[in-house]
């Protein structure tokens, strides 16, 4: 029974405890948050956890044996290195700190410890993920030509962080799940509209070293909700619409086929294959249920996370980098 | 009664001919083409026009008043140029011609012709974006932030110019028409996915001397087709869909306000607004008639076009701009 | 304070006890379940509560006031006579009783007593119910032609009752809602498809006084869920579709004109007006908030609830009349 | 090459007239109308007819072997008649004629000259229906529990017919056409919203001799255009959305199997079984190129046409007995 202790009880957190509590092989100890009207609802809701303002009380408890932070981007790395340093296994809200030079430290300070460092990067533990992944590994899609997401809505702003760090966070972590290979460079555009305040629109290219190449379109400020990636192969392209209560994933039979043919300039030399579209059944677990489960696991078996540590840290290398490139304008910019 | 010659009896030849025969005020004459089968078509369907493989008889003929070209783009400039000096108005299918130095040329010869010389931008003569502009000109959706458009689907790949002359192209002209300010510098990126092809998906990001910013997303190589553009403001946003037939746009009353608040870094200073969505009424009317009613117009009475010589150079300059940004993975250039 | 022992904790009964224990002025003393299994839930979740298996000692009770039936529909009667014997106010969740006279019985019995006796038809406390209560009584939708409801899906299969009972009774209490006028016959078809089970398909229609006149399609076994309801009127027409997450409303400035005209047979004496579409923003309070506010305001002020006793016997008077005239193919039945 | 000529040149006309030409093995040579206007316009586009305002001469003409007929309904038993006795190969516009027994006649005439009387039931001709019978034929979708159809729009009110013999008789069509089974009896509702009009919204539910049931909802008084057509079956279910542009069929994997079990009254018996769904691809030729062809067939070789008179004898039959049913409404009355 790996014993929980979960800082953080705004947004996210009573997401983690909930699930914590449901799944096997688990149960949440303590709850901890500076806000005591928020404790009083934990309390209430979960008598049986001891909650508390102070997070000393979390990391020096022996009934404690990992600890889940939901806290605020900034305050990602002190918590989780000293949790770590007291010897507890973390589990990180996204993006797993606010610098990559900063997660170096995180995944150094692991090592050393012995202890699991996985970041809550939520989609890989979706079932349309798996299932899109499922795709790409098995080599239905073909090679892959592109992966195109738009994820915009009328959102909070967060003041700490621009919306690359709070929207494009879920396709990067997607990316980095489904495919090997990974982005060697970043061209970054956006804009904010209201004075001092982080960007608010971006629109990131990451370019890998073949043809793939990955865009994602992320605002706060859109009237509408829009969930919508594709992922373009050869031999099958995906739909993956978030917002699709019952078909989330559409698989196209389709694609084209460019033929070498005499040189006559009008002359077309592509040829357009149109087949079944069908939509897999996609299971409905939960998916912080299974993360929750996947955490328990590595932490008794002892491997490596899907979304460990090294993941995490890719993830805010690129928005690090994009960041940047944002702030010049679509300058191309390295990631490694 | 104007009397119209037409050049290209191919995919969008047809339109022409088919509009300038039903609108009151003009009478097709002529139609040219190299390929035997297609005047064939044309004859058999209107059999009171001339048709012929040689470009020269049009331009010489005393029963041609104007020239509507619609071949290919290389094409443009060579087939307008002699039809201006043959003292012909000209109507030019999209783009106006492949680079702006020839559009410049072109705008010279009209001038010192004293010939109307239009651009055939569908878009501007389509009720939705004219109920778009309104609302813009009205101050209806207050100052704006955005424009963000995704125009993809599994197209006709084209062998003489990439995905942003073929598609983004259409986007730029609503751009030109909405907006009086113009795009001052643009950042492309964008891939080709079969060796020696033009690239096939682009993104490109248009800056305004302001806190405007426009983005366009294109595609060859996309399994569904979809035609969404959004222009984001401070009091109202659109949502144009163009692939819905009955409520192509919707207008919601929604927005954000960013207030000063005191100094506390997790504190929203952001508060939102949720009203009614409404979809205006639009009429029907087919694009091409609304522009060759107003071709005519121009003709006959002398106006600046609103799809004009100058905007077609403006929306060149920027694909040829943007070709060259997307060559140098999201390098900023400038328009001007 | 109104104390609330709520009967039944299956698949309804939860969502009772949680909204009675948010809403300010109830608490939740008492939960029964035959199924101890449920009890222990109950307790988990909601410590300060006493659970039981006996109803009797919930009607017993001086910690109860009020008591909600969440149990099986053939048991709603003799529960909710029970509790009014006892001296508690009722809220039955939906159908009030398995009959007509069973319902006459209760009500006397309520009014003998001086308790409230309240049904939960849930529609009635929902956004967009009232948002077209309200366009109905404000004239806005002018003269009303038809109401016309599908509502079908994948759906569990009732032993004890069939899909008229399980789905229709939605529509039924909307109608009786939003309507002032009453329905005086109805006429209804439909099939069971599986040997001794009661009808898994339905269709209805009621017959007003005057022209007014309403249909419901209703369906366990249809492969998608469709909740489509129109309210058609001569001056407007509403969709309210309630799988749409972000606009159910839609208000159609749309009708006909039937004009007189010269008698001739093939000419049109009717004209079209398409007008705007608009989405008002509709409130997204849960119903059952919505509901038990109500119910406590009932119990406390004295008032005739909306879903009165006498609303949900006029409910189940038109299912028992519609249940008799499927089982004879659509013979028309009198509803009085 | 069969010479055709046709009456009427309203609004479906046309539409013959220019299916006609363009299928291989027949010309159209007559178009005859009361309308100068129409038949100016018919000569405008297709020089080489003959126009006449004389049916007469119509049925005179040597250059005439078969006759398309696209008048008011109630004009097509004369014509028809006429034409058979002429000699004529017949198509008619759906219905076939206004009563049943004006349809027994023309078969007879047809019978007796040996001349091919066909009706213009198009949705047989499309390829989703086409799919939806090959999916029943081949047993893919099991045992058939129901059809179901909702079509309804802001229609053209007719004068001479009410709204089943415009719309419903659609879906009668479609039903003759995939099921082999025809109904028995007929319930209808419906009513009429303005004075000395035929009946403007109809609700049809039809029985067969077994569990199958068939259920028609049609309106011309929607401020929506729904085109949405179920086939429920025990190993698969179709949904056809006619307003959708590139997923017109769904076809579901889901199900449900009702097991026997001990008799617990509450217990489930049923399980659900949800797998994919796909969207087979459907091809796209335009439904009267089928049909022209297949009626150049039947003349030719002799065969009996998948829509001949039979099958328009059975649909107009229906709709003559669910005219009558309306009227009593839902009388239930046998079709036979």
């Amino acid at each position: 029974m790996l014993k929980i202790g979960v800082i953080g009880y705004g947004y996210w957190g009573p997401n983690l405890v909930r699930n914590f509590q449901e799944v096997e092989g688990a149960q949440v100890t303590y709850v901890c948050d500076l806000d005591p009207v928020r404790l009083q609802k934990a309390k209430a809701r979960y008598p049986s956890v001891t909650t508390t303002r102070d997070v000393q009380e979390v990391f020096k408890s022996p009934d404690v044996d990992a600890v889940c932070i939901a806290t605020a981007v900034s305050t990602h790395f002190d918590l989780a290195m000293q949790a770590l340093k007291a010897g507890k296994h973390v589990l990180a809200e996204k993006p797993l700190a606010d610098s990559s030079e900063k997660c170096d430290r995180l995944i150094d300070e692991a090592d050393r410890r012995g202890r699991v460092l996985m970041v809550d990067h939520t989609f890989p533990y979706t079932p349309p993920v798996q299932k899109i992944k499922e795709l790409v590994e098995t080599g239905a899609l073909g090679r892959i030509y592109y992966y195109d997401s738009t994820r915009i809505n009328l959102g909070l702003f967060q003041r700490d962080m621009n919306v690359i760090w709070d929207l494009a966070v879920h396709d990067l972590s997607i990316l980095d799940y489904i495919f090997r290979e990974k982005p060697v460079a970043v061209s970054a555009t956006g804009m904010t509209h209201f004075a001092g305040q982080p960007a608010n629109v971006a629109y990131l290219t990451l370019f890998y070293s073949g043809s793939l190449i990955a865009h994602i379109n992320v605002s706060w400020l859109a009237p509408v909700k829009v969930r919508l990636t594709l992922v373009s192969g050869s031999e099958k392209m995906v739909v993956y619409d978030d917002t699709n209560v019952s078909e989330k994933l559409k698989v196209y039979d389709k694609g084209i086929t460019v033929c070498p043919s005499p040189e006559n300039v009008y002359q077309m030399r592509v040829s357009y294959r149109a087949g079944d579209m069908y939509a897999p059944q996609i299971g409905t677990t939960e998916a912080l249920q299974n993360l929750a489960r996947h955490f328990i696991d590595c932490v008794e078996k002892g491997g490596e996370p899907i979304t460990g540590a090294a993941a995490g840290r890719r993830v805010v290398r690129i928005m690090e980098v994009a960041t940047q490139s944002l702030e010049n304008k679509g300058q191309l910019l390295d990631i490694a």
